[in-house]
């Protein structure tokens, strides 16, 4: 039976009964993080900001520590990010590569996951494509396991990138209108978003072709829109997703021109949100498709790239406090 | 003219007259390393399997040295361990990628090693698709190598872990009946075991079907079996060989499920051993063809997690004692 | 409109106005350095070659900085002199692999920039298959970008790694007859060869056949030829160009056999330049057509080895001089 915290399940995902995603197992999704725990590593994350505007950004932290960043689907940007943070804590990194991994040797996942942890990691961040791989490699090992996203289920570190990045610009969370249109159906992204913003209690809107959202996204804490320009009206922040290549193939939408005449964010259509509202896009982007590139670029506005600095700090942040407890210290109040 | 202890030689593969496979030439093989080498290398790992268990596993023996590992096979649990190894003893690792390798452009072998070795390489761990082929870079560079796996010849490292695991769990080797069981006549696994092994003073037996058997078996220091029962009879460690896919087209073997018919290890067969008989695996595990997944989980009898574990442990002792002599220390008595 | 400078533009590449290549940007090209800004440069590596000789390797002077190697095409061996590079001046280095990047998803180059720039990379070094996407991106970023290669346009750091090996064995430029055989119509390696050393009063001869010269090499201050043998009257040094595969088509040459009978590098065929004439290569060499064995391996006279020695040692101090505004030290005179 899921938890009530899961309740845009896909069908192939449940939470297993009695399962805390946090501390213990590290960091498997924002759903069983409370508010003040996902503020307490927006804080954490702070310093990690400023230092990473110096010259000599490491830390020795970490130093000794062996971080495995285990990919078993491809992203440059995320596996970068993860790479940077640890090693700037003072870590030995190492990336185990998909292509050459022993999984295509028809290795299961569990003793993919036995091996990693009898080399003694102190932490795994794992990316894989089907939902709740992460946590079934987080229940079979000693160390903490950080999702890099899995499949359809979350992306835990994507969705607090982006609350620390709607809070340097915006200071509040409660009452903040956001708005994220796109493939809310496949979207981890979205999903992560939905459960941190509404736990911060920023009031969440989210916006699809009617199929690109999930059946059960009611019983999520958010409203419903198809209409892309009544999804926008107020809002303070519009936070576009990404396109798979995959969906443009007429399955889903009718054609990618067809996709941007309803759901890219175009300046005409930027305009109907409030005047200051903040645009976000998790990349990499499809430009002239789900967002214009004069939007993308928008000085002041577009926190695109702000996103990907908050990356590197926040998963600092969680690599951080989640060993903590291994090196001796207090995990977290 | 191939060496006494290298019988088992495989067609394409025989020692050069003279290379001394260890400490000058680095560690190509086991056959070449006498007694109290194998046992030293086994004691010098011992303090690293105790240093992996702590947060700080980082010592600064080989800080400033460059470690290279080019693997022009694939292979993700030891090249982690080579580069988990590397690192935890504070040398600059690099992993040269065989995709994207300069030999895809027509190089010789040799002139990779040279570029290697150009760059001032202060160890280079090395895997081959083609036995000899280890030896034949460390016939040319400066460096100690160490042979990551060469074609059907040898992969020493791994026979230095499964004793390592083995010494743990049985004290002593002498009288250790050892049986090897599978695809005897490709597994360079199975050779560096029997080479070690059997130099250590254990009693081991092979066993395959006759197709999977090399037919100069003989020669070496071995009992030969094609019965598995047989072969198990008051076995006290039973070692199963990974079957390789590209065996299981019928021109090995009749089919996957007969091969697990008469040569899988279930707990049935296993019973036939020595009541507490110990059960390894090199990984990757095929579960349900060579090894029963209930064997393969034994609490307390299955050490194959405890093989990857000294893996990492093996590696930092060759690293570190094949270096000594570049950093102005003794290399071993 | 494009710079004096950069004459032998290839169709795809104009320099834009105004952007020096050096120091603020990095390191584009050789165009836009002073002669006396790359004998700076030399000078600066001489010291890291001794330091590669020694077991201890590594300096602390990059500590903390981040340096991002993006390699868009291909190269082993480049990219593991850049990374080891890094790597032993203390920086944390992180590999973009090509494989798995974004751009593989449609992102557009200069976001992939904007993307590293956001993780506050320190210096990037940039491999890419198109001419002038290095200067692309380093006009997007605010930190030092080194051009690994870039299409047909330029490979400075293969220039400067030249050149410091030339230096180390005729000590003077001046007055030096440099032999450049080979595709020069395609490669970046001897555009960038023409403009560092005729910068440095070398006498510099292109030689290859009419269909892979350029169409405005007069432009360039070189004398050109098609006979190898006359091109080689006099010379002190043959630099032999890798035929790449895909030029041995018949498109551009009749056959590789014959290619060799022609402009291949024989003993007999270096006996026509002076009697000390030294042999260079970039690497990877297609024995047997560009170059002999004889010839490559000619004891003294072969200096191939050595250009990848030299290559650490001057990725080693363009990195440390390109870093040291970030640093609070004084670029460079």
């Amino acid at each position: 039976m899921p938890k009530a915290s899961s309740s845009m399940t896909s069908p192939e995902f449940t939470y297993p009964e009695g399962s805390a995603a946090f501390p213990h197992r590290g960091l498997v999704g924002i759903a069983g993080l409370a508010p003040h725990e996902i503020m307490f590593l927006l804080d954490e994350a702070q310093q990690w900001v400023e230092l990473n505007r110096h010259a000599q950004k490491r830390r020795d932290l970490l130093s000794g520590l062996t971080i495995i960043n285990a990919f078993f689907e491809n992203s440059t940007r995320t596996l970068l990010s993860f790479e940077i943070a640890g090693k700037r804590l003072g870590a030995d990194v190492v990336n185990m590569a998909v292509a050459t991994s022993s999984v295509k040797k028809g290795e299961t996942l569990i003793d993919t996951a036995m091996t990693l942890n009898a080399m003694r990691a102190d932490a795994i961040a794992i990316r894989h494509g089907s939902s709740g791989a992460v946590q079934l490699i987080a229940d079979k090992v000693d160390c903490p396991v950080i999702n890099a996203g899995d499949g359809q289920h979350e992306h835990p570190t994507q969705a607090l990138l982006d609350a620390l990045t709607i809070r340097q610009a915006k200071r509040a969370f409660n009452g903040l209108r956001v708005t994220i249109c796109g493939d809310i159906l496949h979207s981890r992204v979205a999903r992560s978003n939905i459960l941190c913003l509404t736990s911060l209690g920023a009031e969440v809107r989210v916006c699809a072709p009617p199929a690109l959202m999930p059946a059960d996204i009611e019983r999520m804490n958010v409203q419903v829109f198809h209409d892309f320009d009544a999804a926008l009206r107020n809002a303070d922040v519009v936070m576009m997703l990404r396109l798979q290549m995959e969906r443009m193939q007429g399955q889903f939408i009718p054609s990618p021109r067809e996709y941007r005449h309803l759901y890219g964010l175009s300046l005409e259509r930027l305009a109907k949100a409030e005047s200051n509202a903040l645009v976000m896009h998790p990349g990499p982007m499809n430009r002239g498709i789900e967002i214009d590139s004069n939007v993308a670029d928008l000085a002041d506005r577009s926190l695109i790239t702000t996103q990907v600095e908050m990356g590197v700090a926040i998963r600092m942040a969680c690599l951080d406090v989640l060993t903590r407890k291994a090196r001796g210290l207090e995990g977290w109040a």
